[in-house]
């Protein structure tokens, strides 16, 4: 396996990455998408498998004859953060093919097909909405919604699959390839530091935290910096300032996490008191009542606040994905084959990350499992898995698909 | 007067003006100004006076021969800043070609040589640094300093005037030019609301305000906003929101003004934790030590905040800009034309906002004149000056010109 595994990561490693920050800057339809994209196919070519582009721009390398129906999925994305590390998503792709071959070497049977996937769009670095590719396929972002996404230039989705290529008119709904699959489980580094405190270097997903994000938009008055009374501002700068740290508290004593990491100012000049200050929060809890109780309070201060400097605020949930308790059936064998004949305890853990795994789960049984990360450092140049880690999930995974897709 | 006056407005009026917010974006060695000073040159010829353009770029238009010295100078600038008014700049330089027409109706004779100038880049909202043009004139900005102003996309100030088709090279101070200048008169919109309270169309400047743009970084460490705990988070944009507000109280507490209206965020994602946040401070206030105690009292706020949360801050000044009184001879001579026989009463009244009259007033004489703005509102597309207010200023400036240069 060490021969391939390593192959891959040195072949993925350049693509998207910037030499300033050390991080990827892997977005939808990019000619850093379109690399790993073709890094994909070629992996797939290698290993004899059928590769397709699903209607949606997903990719997927079949072993086997998809119409058999009850296939076994693995995969995850290529795509990044602005500036993210190496391991979300990739170490979920890279993973599955390492698998593979490792299976073949095992010289096992497969009773049902199998099938890796790169979902697209996963991280929303571009248009701002996460897991389109999923999202889509599942019939949970509608098409008219999804011909509307817009980047930061103005560029359609529409506009960007174009130039990559792709047909934009071709995306929907696909339920009859969700109705070939019996099972899908995704790898992933994990983006916290729970089996670092308990010394594992797999886990398996409970559930994925209730999470979403709002947009506050803070309009104010446009004024001369220099020149313009302390009485006489309306300065959103303040409202969203004061925004930015109820919603710590509110976080806090939730024991839920509140964050505001996107901004965008109008007109952004050094000398001028800003009209527009839009500020991007992401919350997440481990219940639906709690995220509802942070939300609500930080929209309840922040109105307060803009009463008081004369702002308007506008607040627009532009994304919401529900608790996602992954299936039990799936996550108690995955369980059962990774603890072994001994019966080992395998850690059982929640997240507040969102996945394809989680938008898929309410069409298809899925299941998740987690690689250790040290530090827990996610979305970030540092983000890290020790390689003796990377290979037990490799290992853990072909077991997993060995005993769903071989016995 | 009127109609050459209205003639010059619409000309100018849609020349670098944003459709979408009603504002203009003429920022320095772009299209915009390009039109901007092919519009001075216009203006200038078809008034019969020579032209010249100086070697930082800024544009002359002489009446008489400049080497006799003792040059009487009018003018402003014609850039903007993002999204800003039509007045701010604009209304000096129409109202000196309004003047002089209105000098010429008169039928006066000229002692001494006049002058109407557009100095370059003022508003500084290409390069991050106000009144390029008359900083180098003046010699208060170094050649290898400018040489190194880069813009938003990393475009250098040189490699912007070159593309414009001037001479990066050529820039420098200019002593010659100043020393042949007996007195600069610069008319501006006021950018508060001091006139408008004392009920006059036209006041006379007395001082400008010490004034200075501070870059805060707050660095942290970049993370997923989703499965960070808070207590393992070193967030700058919780330290950022800290500062804002310190800087309000502590310009509160004085009697100034401090403003954070620019922001950069990385990697400004909605899920990320940002690694860095960059935050620029501008504070002016009456006097020196009331400034000094505002900016001391907020970097120490700032300082006390980072080390709480574990973010690292750099503040670096990036521009200063001491007291400037104005010449109180030059003033009281004003004020003495603009009285009249009967000795009315003319305001006096300090600014807070920068001014080339205020970079060239340590080389040579300078004054200024402002014309009521009666919502105090500028550096926004609300920037409003009525026409009579208008008419008086040029008026007014008629009657500085005649006094100084044809008595």
């Amino acid at each position: 396996m060490s021969d391939t595994f390593h192959a891959m990561w040195r072949s993925l490693r350049p693509i998207g990455r910037s030499d300033a920050s050390g991080g990827y800057r892997r977005y939808a339809w990019t000619g850093a998408d379109a690399e790993c994209r073709l890094w994909f196919q070629a992996q797939a070519e290698a290993r004899g498998l059928d590769y397709e582009v699903d209607r949606n721009g997903n990719q997927w390398a079949w072993l086997g004859d998809p119409s058999r129906g009850d296939a076994v999925v693995t995969g995850s994305h290529l795509d990044s953060v602005p500036d993210g590390g190496a391991f979300d998503g990739p170490l979920g792709v890279v993973s599955s093919f390492a698998a593979l071959d490792e299976l073949r070497s095992r010289k096992v049977a497969f009773r049902r097909p199998l099938a890796i996937t790169n979902f697209g769009d996963e991280e929303g670095a571009r248009f701002g909405l996460a897991c389109v590719g999923s999202r889509l396929t599942a019939g949970k972002l509608t098409v008219e919604a999804a011909h509307q996404l817009t980047d930061a230039d103005g560029v359609t989705l529409p506009q960007a699959m174009e130039a990559a290529g792709y047909d934009p008119q071709s995306i929907g709904p696909d339920p009859e390839r969700l109705a070939r699959i019996g099972a899908f489980v995704e790898l992933h580094v994990e983006q916290g530091r729970a089996l670092d405190l308990t010394g594992d270097p797999v886990g398996i997903a409970s559930a994925i935290w209730p999470h979403g994000r709002w947009r506050f938009d803070f309009r104010g008055e446009a004024n001369h910096a220099g020149t313009t009374r302390l009485v006489d501002r309306r300065d959103p700068m303040l409202t969203y300032a004061e925004t930015v740290l109820a919603a710590r508290r509110e976080a806090e004593l939730a024991g839920a996490v509140a964050t505001f990491g996107k901004i965008s100012v109008e007109p952004n000049g050094v000398n001028a008191i800003p009209s527009l200050v839009r500020g991007w929060l992401d919350s997440r809890a481990a219940d639906q009542s709690t995220l509802d109780t942070v939300v609500t309070g930080i929209e309840k201060a922040a109105r307060e606040y803009a009463d008081r400097h004369g702002i308007d605020l506008d607040v627009v949930r532009e994304s919401f994905t529900p608790v996602v308790e992954f299936e039990h059936a799936l996550r108690d064998e995955l369980g059962t084959i990774l603890g072994g004949s001994e019966g080992r305890e395998v850690p059982v853990l929640g997240t507040g990350a969102g996945h394809d795994a989680g938008i898929l789960s309410e069409s298809i049984p899925t299941a998740m499992l987690f690689v250790r990360n040290p530090t827990g450092i996610s979305h970030s140049p540092a983000e890290f898995a020790a390689e003796d880690d990377c290979v037990a999930g490799v290992t853990a995974l072909a077991d997993v698909l060995e005993g769903l897709a071989c016995r």
